[in-house]
């Protein structure tokens, strides 16, 4: 099993290639739970990700024929990044299959960092399966993206440094896909500071790892859904399992909803861009996934900011909505002069402000004489739309709630 | 004139409410344009943005019977909130007057900070004359967002902390508004480093004091239209024109286009959130609005991170199409079976990836055997979009880029 000697060999090596990032006081999220949070923004580790550490460290360690050889790996996101920059610098050749349809930001970025980016295939598993014929035909080492004693001993490098400025953490939170992070992290943080707790977070729709441990094997998913794409795995790692089921104190899971509600409040109060996958471990302290004392000091480790913007655009619209500050209405209206202004001043009334209106006549739903309209509104909270929603109710409107 | 004395002495009773922010090398932003740069995150300034600076130098320096009265001001930003927490740190009495329809953040902020709010009128005008009347009848004292002195050495202490860290600085870069931040900065890096070049960057559509500086006295504006809301103001300060006029080299402007696409490479590439003010020095860098040597270190000063997350949407999006990645347009389909396949098999081969496609057949616009279609579409770069147009063209398809 991996030891904590491995990840402090890893730390070197890392060094090399990534930055140590940010250990952050937040006083909104402190003041908003009673804990002592401490937020580690791997979110601005170069490539974006924490992938880079792990990656490094199994290039770094790989004999001389093996990095003449070169590198291969398949991957839609940050591990294909943190291959690409981490085999650049340390100087060996990497090859990076992606799905065909690979966002092409994350494409551009592989590129960018010196891969050689090879399109196949509808999906991962495709494009794993023409990895692994070059890891063949080419003779490359397959650069495994977490069920790597090597790749694992890198990514626990981030559990070094929590320690080194916060010797008395209570609690890290670690998100889980394949395991790899947290094996890593666990075995760093339990071999100096045993009676802290390693909570993994998982996404309820990708939950594979929480339901192996509860059954006592790996359980595989054959299918997940999540918007936290970097943690869509269906099965966690055999070599992971086993550190996991060791050292790991509780594996908890979130909702879509809170990963939204937490992405958002990091964006809005901290003013910090995290992936869906980034949010997880701030989305099971907001929505009190386990248990901890007043005071206790607190790490969520947001291990990314590799979001695509028009998908950053669609969760800040779900986080908003979760907490109530944004409403979509549909309501039908007289059609007759005035109808309209006096459902305006209803809303100002109600002191909601409007961002859109789409008023229509010729929706074939509803009656002759009416007009359809819907509206885009800037709440305060969901006591203001409850009393809002009522009101207009209340005064003939019927009102349907679209998002 | 504003001394830098008067910006030391501020120093120490702005460590008390404020934070020094991080002075963060950007990789990206280096890379980019050959200089060496670092980014001032005052967008991670409790509050959000520098205001509080200049807020507690002002509430702290008032004398005891002063303090004892209160204060008031008018904002509808980020003023409001720097007011309202460092009255509140200081232990002295807040009023602040927003306009009615003022953003719920903001006007929440504000009150969670301590202040009472007073909503007041349409426009800041009408707040800011009732907060004056608020002065008459209670005797507080207003504060200036501003054109005060000890407003300006507070913010100055910006320009100190720069100093520290950078005291090789050779271009810092300001935002200005109403001019309160750049007088302080100014007259903080000149008085140690008089060869270093500070350089004012005004948004386009609210270039009052750019305009100044070249008249060589003061012009107001009585329209203003910019996406960078902090700093659409008409008019330059009488204490900060002079100060501007003595000590600062440059002032530049630069578009609504250049704001959005320096905005959303903060996100994408730094993941940090700033408002449209606080991306306005990078764009400045980014569209060459002024000169520098390879190597040398620039600091644009990110000055906050306020922004709506509904205007957010907005300016990203914008960003996306200024940098040719997201390309919206309407054609039109005969109206039958294969057709949309066809087009779609288009897109395909052209490796556009599509975010969402709205296919009408009862538009009036069209004949009756027809169909419009609207696509969203995700691009490589302004070629990629150029190519895909004409290839759409040369295949007979009648082609409306939308935005």
């Amino acid at each position: 099993m991996l030891d904590v000697a491995d990840v402090r060999a890893a730390r070197e090596r890392v060094a090399e290639t990534a930055r140590r990032t940010p250990l952050e006081y937040s006083h909104t999220f402190s003041e908003r739970t009673g804990a002592e949070v401490y937020l580690k923004l791997e979110n601005f580790q170069r490539t974006g990700s924490f992938k880079i550490r792990g990656a490094t460290n199994r290039i770094a360690t790989l004999s001389p024929a093996e990095q003449e050889a070169g590198v291969v790996t398949a991957s839609a996101g940050n591990h294909a990044q943190g291959v690409a920059l981490a085999a650049t610098r340390i100087g060996v050749d990497a090859t990076v299959v992606m799905p065909e349809h690979a966002p092409i930001s994350k494409l551009k970025a592989t590129r960018t960092y010196g891969a050689e980016v090879v399109l196949h295939g509808a999906d991962y598993e495709a494009a794993a399966e023409r990895a692994h014929e070059i890891e063949r035909e080419e003779g490359r080492v397959y650069v495994h993206a977490f069920d790597d004693e090597a790749v694992m001993a890198g990514q626990g490098t981030i559990g070094l440094e929590i320690l080194d400025e916060r010797p008395d953490v209570d609690v890290v939170l670690v998100p889980i896909g394949g395991g790899g992070l947290i094996s890593g992290i666990a075995t760093a943080i339990k071999a100096r500071r045993p009676e802290a707790r390693v909570i993994g977070v998982q996404a309820e729709g990708a939950a594979s790892a929480a339901d192996s441990l509860r059954k006592g094997s790996i359980s595989e998913w054959e299918h997940v859904d999540t918007i936290a794409d970097g943690i869509a795995v269906g099965r966690v790692g055999d070599l992971t399992f086993e550190v996991i089921r060791e050292r790991v104190d509780e594996v908890v899971t979130v909702s879509d909803s809170e990963i939204a509600t937490a992405l958002t409040a990091l964006l809005e109060r901290s003013k910090t861009l995290v992936e869906g996958a980034g949010a997880v471990p701030l989305a099971a302290l907001l929505s009190d996934a386990f248990e901890y004392e007043e005071g206790e000091t607190v790490v969520p480790a947001l291990c990314g900011g590799n979001i695509d913007l028009n998908t950053l655009t669609t969760v800040v619209m779900r986080g908003l909505v979760e907490t109530g500050r944004y409403l979509k209405i549909r309501t039908v209206l007289e059609d007759r002069p005035g109808a309209l202004r006096r459902l305006i001043d209803v809303l100002a009334e109600n002191r909601a402000n409007i961002y859109a209106i789409q008023h229509d006549r010729t929706s074939r739903d509803i009656a002759m004489n009416a007009a359809e309209v819907v509206i885009d509104l800037e709440t305060r909270g969901p006591g203001h739309v409850e009393g809002l929603v009522g009101d207009l109710r209340e005064r003939g409107y019927e009102v349907e709630i679209l998002v």
